[in-house]
């Protein structure tokens, strides 16, 4: 399966089973033959595939070369990245060469930013390896690099010259980082698409590798739909935080340890989406067929972190405006909306909630 | 004097006496009144500007704070930007919410790169106060950071909002940054603009402000007609490296010590005439011609460093693509173009252009 992405620069995604193999192959088409590649991986990823890639580079004419950074989080910050470009003029790399991003979202954000930035910007290639990258994070364009004052303070816009999705890498991931990815596909069904909701709930997808491959082009398809309306992130793109304001509130109250990203962002659509049943905007019964799908891929529905802390983490959130958060609710699963409300109204939206629940 | 340059977001260059004052005013019409706005100085610069641009901005009604780092070629690193983002994420600073480079081409590079990267970009205003950033610099959108393998590595095009340039500010400028400036503004004469050759031959810039303010314009005006024919740097930009290739190898040469930019600059251009002139590409007369004004203006116009270590030092530069190297020539004062060569021609090139000249 082939899509193209028409942003500032087009590129093509390729979602097919067994494609790492064809890297060389398809970045011959993209780049001069005889030129370096830098293959960017974490301690997990690279013992498992950075092999493959390079063998592939190699045997198209190219001259690969590999570095293996810690995996985690920990890992995404700026000394890594002076480590990479170090790396990188250590081998002369110039503007025609090319960086492989392989890995998990960690991976894609950290090559992406080091591509964005050396010698102005290079080109590159993104092959993500885990369920959530594969279907959201190696489409938009965004990279970017932690601080020690908060998450992806620090980055740039920039398109990948190719995206290669092999199915066959999520063999190897651990259920809960399988489950991780799940989260955000129920979001894209939940924000865009009934029938890709449904195919979720009525297969078994860990255990249905053609379905699966279908599934991750659904979401694709659905995040190349909405980065193509609005390359920056200044609209529409905001459909995608869908479970995400109290999702990352949820994340930094736990200090980014006790739940995966998806774990949160799955809390905080069944949040949300109680909270616009309570205000009347949300067809009633919504946030329960959300919660039942995600008990069936075994992520949590439930959280008791307390209202305010919520309240503001949520309002510290960069993705707040001034003084304006933009809520994100469904009218119904597949339909939803940008709802904006003052922050100081997130608390007692917040606590509401809590209370119908209860 | 006001010139707008359309690039992918156009924004306007004001060049006028004491326009410095103007900085809160002109900030109003791009950003949200009570916003944040970080000025990024030097510890030459500051002292004797900051003060005033942060009144401005606060008679305007925006929130401003100052960060110093020391001047220096030596700041101009990856370990400074890291300082730049904490103060700034310390100031829990917004999209909405801008820098303002302050100083010279060091400042504006970095600050450039800081307002790319942070939250993926935030706007900027260029106040550069030497005249090489107010002629060279400040127009293009090119910002970066050396690493130690080599300077500029580092970097990301992105269009300052608006550029105050205010020629008062180069009365505290030491004679030698005078004069470095002064060496870009005869490049522009000698690849685009006959006319402005002569004003700067007819004129002792120096002692008259008013010409001086005339000469900046012209040579704004010039960068900007090449950059918004190509803004990313792939064809007549190109054009603006005259003397740039020689230029850079006696300051690699010297490892950035014994010349300022300009005095390489001047010498590179000389050089590389006298080179076209052996070549028969270039009218016999345009080096000495060149030679001459560079001696007017207390410029060198002779370097005895070997031809075997500039043309490594040329070969290595990242301008080179590949095996090939763009020698920008004249076929006289006012009319350039780009000569290919192999780079293993470069060699022989600068031998011939030493032995005919000895």
């Amino acid at each position: 399966m082939e899509l193209t992405i028409q942003t500032s620069s087009p590129y093509q995604i390729l979602i097919r089973r067994g494609c790492l193999d064809q890297l060389g192959e398809q970045a011959g088409t993209l780049f001069r033959g005889g030129g370096r590649a830098m293959i960017i991986t974490d301690s997990n990823v690279g013992p498992l595939y950075a092999r493959r890639a390079a063998d592939s580079l190699a045997k198209a004419g190219f001259v690969p070369d590999v570095f293996t950074f810690p995996a985690g989080e920990e890992s995404k910050r700026l000394s890594t990245i002076e480590r990479v470009y170090a790396a990188m003029a250590e081998q002369k790399m110039t503007r025609t060469d090319f960086i492989v991003a392989l890995g998990g979202g960690v991976t894609g954000d950290m090559a992406g930013f080091a591509a964005a930035t050396f010698l102005r910007g290079i080109g590159f290639i993104q092959i993500p390896t885990s369920l959530l990258a594969q279907i959201d994070s190696s489409v938009g364009g965004k990279t970017g690099v932690d601080l020690p004052q908060g998450k992806n303070l620090v980055g740039a816009f920039h398109q990948p010259r190719l995206v290669l999705i092999d199915p066959d890498t999520l063999a190897t991931l651990p259920p809960r980082f399988f489950a991780d990815g799940m989260a955000e596909a129920i979001k894209y069904g939940c924000i865009k698409s009934r029938p890709l909701f449904e195919l979720i709930r009525d297969n078994d997808l860990s255990k249905e590798p053609k379905v699966l491959e279908r599934m991750i082009t659904e979401c694709v398809d659905c995040k190349r739909r909405v980065v193509e309306d609005d390359e920056f992130d200044t609209g529409e793109r905001m459909l995608l935080n869908f479970g995400h304001t109290l999702g990352h509130a949820l994340e930094k109250h736990y200090a980014f340890s006790k739940l995966t990203h998806g774990e949160a962002v799955g809390i905080g659509m069944v949040k949300i989406c109680r909270a616009g049943e309570a205000l009347d905007l949300t067809k009633p019964g919504t946030a329960e067929e959300i919660a039942a799908l995600l008990r069936q891929y075994r992520l949590p529905t439930e959280d008791d972190a307390p209202a305010e802390s919520l309240a503001k983490a949520a309002a510290m959130d960069k993705k707040g405006m001034g003084g304006t958060l933009n809520l994100i609710l469904l009218r119904e699963i597949g339909h939803s909306f940008v709802h904006p409300i003052p922050k100081q109204e997130l608390l007692p939206i917040i606590i509401k909630e809590k209370e119908e629940h209860a």
